[in-house]
C-alpha cells in the first residue's frame, strides 16, 4: 500500500484542474460582456439636515438608486417571478465568488462618514438589479461665495463618481426620481433644484463617469432684518436723538458705548462665517458703521474743544450741519453700498 | 488513462443539476404564495431624548416589532416548542440563502445614523417570526411653525415605509403595543399620542404601505416666564419708576441701556430658534419692547429739550401724560398682541 | 445511464433525512428541558463619566456578566480543562447553528449606543457560560427632580430586561460582583448604592424578568457657594454699604445694574437645567433677590421724590428704616425659604 | 432497499467519531500545556491628544503590542519563513475554531470606545504570534487633585487587565518598547514617563495580572499667567491709583465694577474644572480678592460717610493708611497663600 | 466490522498529508519570493475639512492608492481580461486565506477613526492588485509653533508607516497622483504642496518604510485685521480724541473702560490658541496695549493729582506732551515689534 494510492492523486488532480475549468467558463462569460455596463442612476435628496456655511459644507438625507441587469444572474427557468432582497455587502460577496463585477462608485464631495439607513440589493429572475441606499452624509461645498453675504446665493452639488474605467460602467440619469424633496427641512435658506447630469472626471487617470444633482440657494433675510440691521438702525437713530441736546460731552459717551456694541456685533457675525481672505458685504456694512462712529467721536470731541476754547457759536454752527449730515451719511452710505454691489 | 474520467463528469454535472432543481423547488413554493405577506407592526416610543427646535428634529428609544409568518421556516414536525433567538443580520443571510423574502424598511424621515441596542429575530415552529428593535434615532420634525412661538403647538410623527412593492408586503397596526411611553424624560413639552396608523407612499414610484407613528406637544411657559417675561417686566417697571425722578437726562441714560439689554435679549432667543423667514410672537414682542423704548428716548430727549430752550411747563404736562401713558402703552399693547394672535 | 441514478438520488436523500434527523434530536433535547436557564447577572459600576442634569441622563462605564450552564455544549469525555474564550457574536452564531437559545437581553433605559471594550464568552468542559461585557453606556435618569435644586437629592438606575418569556429565562443577582465602584470619578455628586435586586416587567405583553442596580446621589455645594451664593451676598452686601452714603440717585444706578448681573445669573442657572414645568429652589432664590432689587429701586425712587419736593425729613427716617430693614430682610426671606422647602 | 443502508450509517458514525477523536487530540494537546502562557506586552503612547480635566480623562493615540508562542500553530516542516499578517478578528476566530486561548484582555480605565487604526496578528512559522494594535482612546484619570490648582502636578496611568484566570495568561514587560513618545502634541502639561510594570489585580474574583503604563505631569503657566494673574494685577494696580484721586465716590464705583469683573473670572474659571467638593488655590486667590474688593469698598463708603458727616480729617488720614495698607494687604495676601500651600 | 476500518482510517490520513502537501507547495511558492514586495504609494488629499490649531490637528478627505503585483493571483490563463472588484476586508481574508502577505500599514500621525468611504481592491489577470481608499481622517499636526501667531507658516504632513519588516514591502512613491488638490475648501489657509517621499522608520524596532505627504501654510489675515486690529486701533483712536478734551477724570474711566475691552480681547484670543507654554506674537501685541493702557491711566491720575494740588500749569505741560507721546508710543512700539519678529 502505497501512502498515496494513483487512484486518490488522480482524483484531486480532477477536482482543482474541474475547479479551473469552471473557473474558465465562468470568466469567459464576462470577459465576452466586454460592452460598457449601463447604470441607471437616480439620487433624490429627502432632507437637509444643514447647512454649514462656517465649515461650507451641507448635511442631507437621500436616496441613491442604481439599476443594471447581469445576465449571467437571470434564472434561466424564464419565469416571472418576485424580485428578492439581500443586503448589500452579502451581494458583494456573491458577486465576488462568481467573479462577477459592480458599480463601484464613491462621492466626490463627501466628508466623513456615510451612515446608511437602508442598503438593499433586489434582484429578479431576469437579472435586474436595483441597489437601494438611503443614508444621511455631508458634502463639501466649496464654492461659497460670501462676498455678497447676507445677499448672497450659493450653488451646492453632489458628484458621484464611478470609480472603474469607463469601458465597463456608464452611468445613464434617471430623471423622474432624481432631485431635491418638497419637505427639506431648511429655514434659513430657500433652495432650487439646478441640475442632474452624467459628465466624466478624470479623478484616477483614465476617463470614467460621474454623476451631478446640483441645486442653488438664497437666504431669507429675516434674520439679518430682525437681529442685525433694526438693532443697528435703532442704534444709530438712538444716538441721532441725543444730537439734539447740545451736550457734546453726553454724546461722547453715548457713541463711545456703540463703538463696544458694534465690535461685539463683529464677532457676532465673524462666528457665522469661516476666517476669509476677503471682506464681505456685512464687513463693508460694520466696517461703515465703525468708521462713522469713530468720525462722530472726533467730530464731538472737537466741538467739544471748540466750546472749550470758547468758540461756541463756531461749534453750534457745526453742530447744525452734524445734526443733519449725520442721517444724510447713513442713508448715502447705505445707498452707495447697494449700488457697488448690484452694478 | 483520461484526465476527466466520465463517471466524474457525470457526478459533477449531477450535483450542479441537483442544486438547480432544488432550487427551483424552493423557488417555486415562494412564488406560489404570492398574495402579500401580512406584517403586524408596533412602534413604542419609550423615551424621548431631546426635541431640537433649532435643527428641527427630535430623537427618541423605541421599539419595533415586526410579526409576520414564514411557512416554509415551519418545523414540519409540528411539535409545539419554543422560540429561538436569532441576531437580526445572521437571520437575514439564512432568508437570503433560503430564497425568501423579508419585510425591508426604512424611517422615511430619519436622520442620522440609527443605533440599535437590541435587533433580534426570533423563530418559532410554526414559522413565525417575530423581529425586535430596540434603538435610538433622530428623526426630522419638519412641521415646526414657530409663529406662535413659545405659546406654539407642534406636531411631530415617525413614519415607517415599506421599501418592496406593495404587493408583498402589507402593514397592518398592533394597536396595543404602539403609542408613546409614560416616562418620556421630557421636561419642556406636553406631550399627546395622537395616532398610529397604516397609509400608503410613492417613495419609488409605485404604491407601498406606510406606517405613521404621531404625537403632538405644547410647552410649558415656566422657563419663558422665569427667563424673559420677569426679567423684561421687572426692567420696565424700573425705568417707569424713574419717571417719577422728573430727571430726563437720567432716564435717556437708563432707556438706553435697556436698548442694549433687549439686544442681549433679541440674541439669546434667536439663540434658541432655526434662522426663520417669518417672525414670531416673541420677535414681535421683542420689536415692540424694542420701539417703544426707542420711542420713550425720543420722548426724553425731546422734553429735555423743551426744558433747554425754557419751555419748562410745557415738558412737565407732557411728562404727566407720558409717565402714565408709558405703563397704559406696553398693557394695551400687550393685550393687542394676544387679540391679533388668537383670534 | 441515466441522469440522475437511482443510487445518487438515494443517497442525497439519505443525507437530507439524516440532517433533519439530527436536527430532531437535538431540539428534543433542548425542548425537553423547558424549565427555565438560571442566568446569574451581575453589573458593576466602575466609572461615572458623567451625570447630566439637563438632558437628565448619566454615563457609566460597567461590567455586565452573565452566567448559565449549557449541558449540550459540555465535553462529554468528563475532563477537567480550562475554559476557551469566544467573541460574542461568533458565539451566538454558534447557538444559532445549534438551535439553542441564549439569554437576550436589552437595558430599559439605556440612551444612545452601547461602546462595548470587551464582549468574551468563556465556555468550561462543563457546559459552564460566562459572557462578561465590559461597556461604556448612557442611561436615562428620569427620576430627576430639581424642586429643592441645588439642595436636592436623587435617585439612578439601571435597568437590565430579560427579552423572551419568563419560561426561559431567570434572572439570579450574583450580589457580591455587583454595585458601585470606588473610583468613580464623579466630582460634584456624592454616590450611594441603593439596591440590586430582580423584578419582573411587561414590556413585551408577558412577564419577564428585570435585573435593577440603584444607586443616589446628593451634591457637594461648594461649587454653588462659591459661583452663585458668595457673588450675591458680596453684591447685596456692596449694595447695602450705599445705603449709607445718603446718596439716593448713586443708589438707583447701583441697584439698577445689579438687577441686570442678576438676570445674567438667572440666565447661568437655567443653563445648568432643563426647561422645567416648575420652579426650583434656586429659582425662588433669584426671583427673591430680583423682586427684592426692584423695590429698592422702588422706595430710592420713592426716597428722591420725597426729597425733591422737599421732605427731607420724612426721606431720611424712612431712609433708615430701609437701612436695617433691608438686611433684616434677605436674612428673613432666606430663613422663610429654608423653612418652606425643608418643611 | 433501506432507507439508510447500514454502510451509510456506519460511514456517518465513523465521520462523527474521528472528528470527536480529533478534537479529543487537540485538547488534549491544550490541556497538556497547563502552564501559563507568557504574554510580552509593550504599550508605547505616540500622541496625547488631550488631556480634559473637567471630565478628568485623558486620550491618547498608542500602540499595544502583545507577543506570545503557540506551538500547536507553528509549521511542522521546520523551514525558516517570514511571518504572515492576519487581521485581528479573522485570527481570533481560527483560534476558536481550533480550541485555542488567547491573552483577553480589557483597558480597567478606558472610557467609551477603543478606535483602532490597525489590528494586526502576524504569525510565523515557529508559531510567534505578534498582535499589533494602534487605537485612540480616552482613559479615565480619577487621580486628579485641584487643590493647588494651577500649580498642581497629576499622575496619569493606563491599566491593562487579563480577563481569564491567572493560571493561563502571564504579562512580562517588554521594557524598551513601552513609554511616551517624544512628540506628544500637549501644549499645556509637562509630562514624564514615571512607571511601566506588571502588577495584579481582582476584578473578577480571581488573582489577574494587570499591566499598568504611568506618566505624571505639570502645567505650563504661561497661560494662567497671561490670562489671569496679569489682568488681575493691572486691575488691581489701576485701582489702586485711583486711591490718590481723594474722590472716594468714583473708588466706590471702580471698585463695584471690578467686583463684576472677578464675579466674571470665577465664572470663566470654574469652566474649566468639574464642580469640585473642595476649594482650589486659583478659588482662595480670586476669593480673596473678591473680599478685598469689598472691603475696599466699605473702606471707601465709611471714608465717604466721614467726609460727608463734615470728619473730613480722619477720612484722609485713615486714607492715607488705606492707600499704603491696600498694596501692602494684596502681597501679604500673596505671600501667605504661597506659604500655606507649599508648606 | 470495525469501527474504523483501515481503508477510511487511510483515507483520512491521505486527505489531511495532501493538504499538508498542497500547503507547502503553496508556502514554498511565497517563500522563494523573498525579495521585497515593491509597493507604489500614491495619496491625494482632496480635501482639508479644517485646521484645528487648538487641537494641533488636521482633517483631510484623501484617496490612498497601493499597487504591487502577487503572481500567484494571475490567471494562468494568459488572457487579457478586466480587473475585477472585490472589498477590502473580503480580499484580505482571501489573502489571509491563500497564505499570502499585503502591504499592512498604519498612519503615523492619526488620530481617532479613519472613516472609508470607499476601499476597494481590484484584481487584473496578471496578478496586478490595486488598493483604493478614499476616507476622512484627522491627522496630528505636532509642529505647530505659534511664536510669530498670526504672522505664523505652519508645516502639516501625512505620515503612512509599513508595518512588516522592511525585508517584504518596498514603497515607491507615484509622483503624479499625489499632492493636494485645487479645492481644499479651506477659507483661512493658503497652502502649498512640499514634499511626497519615502524614508525609513523605526517605530517597531526594525527598520521599515515610511511614506511622507508634507505641505504648509500660511495664513490669509484679513480676520485678524478686521476683528482684532482696526477695532482695537478705532479704541486706541478714540481714546487719544479724549486727550484733546484736557479732562484728565474722563480719561481715567475711559482707559478704564478699554482695559476691561483688552481683557475681553485677551481671552477671544485665547480660546483660538492651545495653552501654550510661550508666548505669541499676538499676545506682545495685547500685553503692549494693556501695559500702555494700565500706564496712560497711571499718567492721568498723576495728571489730575496735579491738578488738585493746584500744579495745573505742570500738568498741562505734561499733557501736551502726553497727547503727542501716545500715539507716537503706539507707532514705535508696533515698529519694534515688527523688527523683534522679522530679523
Amino acid at each position: 500500500m502505497v501512502l498515496f494510492s494513483t487512484k486518490f492523486v488522480e482524483l484531486m488532480f480532477r477536482v482543482v484542474l474541474f475547479c479551473f475549468f469552471l473557473t474558465v467558463i465562468l470568466n469567459v462569460a464576462i470577459v465576452s460582456a466586454d460592452q460598457p455596463i449601463e447604470v441607471g442612476v437616480s439620487l433624490k435628496v429627502h432632507q437637509i439636515t444643514q447647512i454649514n456655511q462656517k465649515s461650507e459644507n451641507f448635511s442631507v438625507v437621500a436616496t441613491l438608486i442604481m439599476k443594471f441587469n447581469e445576465p449571467t444572474l437571470a434564472d434561466e427557468s424564464g419565469e416571472k417571478k418576485l424580485a428578492r432582497p439581500y443586503l448589500a455587502p452579502n451581494f458583494a460577496k456573491l458577486l465576488e465568488e462568481r467573479g462577477l463585477t459592480w458599480p463601484v462608485h464613491s462621492f466626490y464631495n463627501l466628508q466623513g462618514r456615510v451612515d446608511y439607513q437602508t442598503r438593499i440589493v433586489t434582484l429578479d429572475a431576469q437579472g435586474n438589479i436595483i441597489y437601494v441606499a438611503r443614508f444621511t452624509a455631508t458634502f463639501q461645498a466649496p464654492d461659497f461665495d460670501f462676498r455678497h453675504f447676507p445677499l448672497d446665493s450659493q450653488n451646492f452639488y453632489i458628484k458621484l463618481d464611478s470609480l472603474p474605467n469607463v469601458n465597463r460602467i456608464k452611468y445613464i440619469v434617471i430623471q423622474d426620481s432624481s432631485g431635491i424633496g418638497e419637505n427639506l427641512g431648511e429655514e434659513e435658506w430657500k433652495l432650487k433644484h439646478t441640475k442632474t447630469e452624467v459628465t466624466t472626471h478624470k479623478e484616477f487617470g483614465e476617463n470614467a463617469y460621474r454623476f451631478v444633482l446640483g441645486f442653488s440657494g438664497n437666504r431669507h433675510l429675516d434674520y439679518y432684518i430682525l437681529r442685525i440691521l433694526i438693532p443697528v438702525i435703532i442704534i444709530i437713530l438712538v444716538s441721532w436723538f441725543t444730537f439734539f441736546l447740545k451736550d457734546y460731552s453726553k454724546r461722547i459717551d453715548l457713541t463711545s458705548s456703540n463703538l463696544l456694541l458694534f465690535i461685539a456685533f463683529n464677532f457676532t457675525i465673524s462666528n457665522d462665517l469661516p476666517r476669509l481672505g476677503y471682506i464681505t458685504l456685512m464687513d463693508t456694512f460694520l466696517l461703515a458703521t465703525f468708521a462713522t462712529t469713530g468720525l462722530v467721536v472726533l467730530a464731538n470731541v472737537w466741538l467739544r474743544r471748540l466750546q472749550n476754547v470758547g468758540k461756541e457759536m463756531v461749534a453750534s454752527n457745526l453742530d447744525r450741519i452734524f445734526t443733519w449730515g449725520y442721517p444724510m451719511f447713513y442713508f448715502g452710505g447705505g445707498f452707495l453700498m447697494l449700488i457697488l454691489f448690484y452694478f
